[in-house]
């Protein structure tokens, strides 16, 4: 038995077979624009698994989906800003329709979170918190073995906190939000500034051109500017996630994505702020770590959220 | 059928009789304070609850306890400042003991929430977070019809989610938390700046006395500084709500307590500072609101805790 893990993102859209204990025997990766309806794109995504199956002579149990601003109540992606498809695309239904198993859906950010409870380095943890760091910064929270959605879909917005009032403008239409400093997109917003200061950063020539890995590569590098930017960022974040244990009270909280990938340079200064900013009923009982989950983690995500729903 | 709802505060002790409605039958209050020990303290209670059963002739089911530092997976208070007793007081054990019955205990604040959802504003509610102005600022948090206790049971502390860096010096032990300025304590910590900074409040003549009753009662009548004081404490508890939404995602924010009295001049700044600050995901969507429950509602709330755990 298998489930198919989907991970739809702006541009390409990962489909995988994925067993119960999280060995990928299948994928295949097609873009996710170009078609010209949601119904093409499921259709064609539709024969990929099947392809897959008959190939490996699999049994598909089930679907499970991650995608941008997918709400898992209501089976669709909602108004995604980076989509193809305008308003809302009721994708839980044409899967469910076209293959006739169950399908399920939720955001990138808690696909990350379930794959990492059910594959990777949460598996046994009851109370945790998953924030993906790339170009924005996602967030997937575990309470009580349950993955919090809120009334409406929504909960797990921890990029949206905001932790500078009249800071950098967000793509949300307010300020001083947390992805806006960290993300890959924050940091070379970061080092843009520290530029335009007059400073230097090793390696960096244009200022066009900047990468968050650039900043980690001169980081590792030792040099003092990129440092000053990764330490400014882990401060923040730790900042951010001493708040919000305060809330929720995980006894984990698991970095993942591109950013994360920098590894000892972001999560050992994180760790050290957010123990100066945690309130001191929580201190050492919660742990910063990397995610465990390989790089295509995303696919493995979107099949975890469906063997979950199926085999708990 | 009644339960025992037994609140604990630093000075008194409430003990009531609560039918399954929510109808409190019997109701005494003691000192927390002169008992040599817990056992001591607990034997009192106890006289108390059999006291009550026997007059109103009612049989008890269980027995709810609300207290400051309690923890609901270990059955104790631990390490509370303001009590009588240090260390670790195991009082559902002590009172399972002496009265052959489930008890059941839990921070004031989850205890207050829980008595929303099962007596007051809150019920059919799944997802709510409510908000104990009094003193300090306390939470509990419910998601998905259930409390967020988190891993160690001590998740719901919205009160020490830092607002402003640097800020005002806490009991915690760090600075800007938010209970420093939006509680009873908060408001007079800010008139008393105000005051000393060369400003005047209508009524108020002491700096040494003022109450935060005092500030509400000259905002009430119009007083400019008074205003000024009420409106930056919605602020920053709009701005605090707003940054809380975007983790749980809650449908509804209950105000509850001392300071939450004051009614439509903090409650109609909040919910403006409040939009103000939302993540517009959520815009439109989640009600603030003041809580239903009356004066006494700490007993309700822990005798709601038991009946939630013997007939949920």
């Amino acid at each position: 038995m298998h489930v198919a893990g989907i991970d739809i993102g702006g541009t390409n859209t990962e489909i995988g077979l994925v067993s119960r204990e999280g060995n990928l025997l299948f994928s295949e990766t097609i873009p996710t624009t170009g078609h010209n309806t949601p119904e093409d794109f499921v259709r064609e995504v539709v024969m990929s698994i099947e392809k897959g199956c008959a190939k490996h002579n699999a049994q598909l149990s089930a679907i499970g989906i991650g995608a941008p601003s997918a709400n898992y109540f209501s089976g669709s992606i909602e108004f995604a800003p980076n989509m193809p498809w305008q308003g809302i695309i009721p994708l839980v239904k044409l899967f469910s329709a076209a293959l006739n198993k169950p399908a399920f859906i939720t955001n990138d950010a808690n696909a990350a979170a379930i794959g990492e409870q059910v594959f990777g380095a949460a598996k046994g943890i009851k109370d945790f918190i998953l924030v993906t760091l790339g170009t924005g910064l996602g967030s997937g929270i575990v309470v009580n073995d349950q993955l919090v959605y809120g009334h409406d879909g929504f909960a797990g917005e921890l990029g949206h906190v905001i932790i500078e009032e009249n800071g950098r403008q967000c793509g949300c239409g307010r300020k001083g939000c947390l992805e806006t400093y960290v993300s890959a997109t924050g940091v070379v917003w970061s080092a843009r500034d520290l530029i335009r200061s007059g400073k230097q950063i090793a390696g960096i020539t244009s200022i066009e051109h900047i990468t968050a890995r650039d900043v980690a590569t001169a980081a590792a590098q030792g040099d003092l500017n990129a440092l000053m930017i990764i330490d400014e960022t882990a401060r923040k974040l730790g900042f951010a996630l001493a708040n919000a244990v305060a809330i929720t009270s995980p006894s984990h909280i698991f970095l993942y994505g591109g950013v994360a990938k920098s590894g000892d340079i972001l999560l050992i200064p994180t760790r050290k702020y957010f123990a100066h900013y945690l309130l001191r009923n929580f201190a050492g009982k919660v742990k910063i770590e990397l995610s465990m989950l390989p790089d295509n983690a995303a696919v493995l995500g979107a099949a975890a959220l469906a063997w979950k729903e199926i085999s708990p």
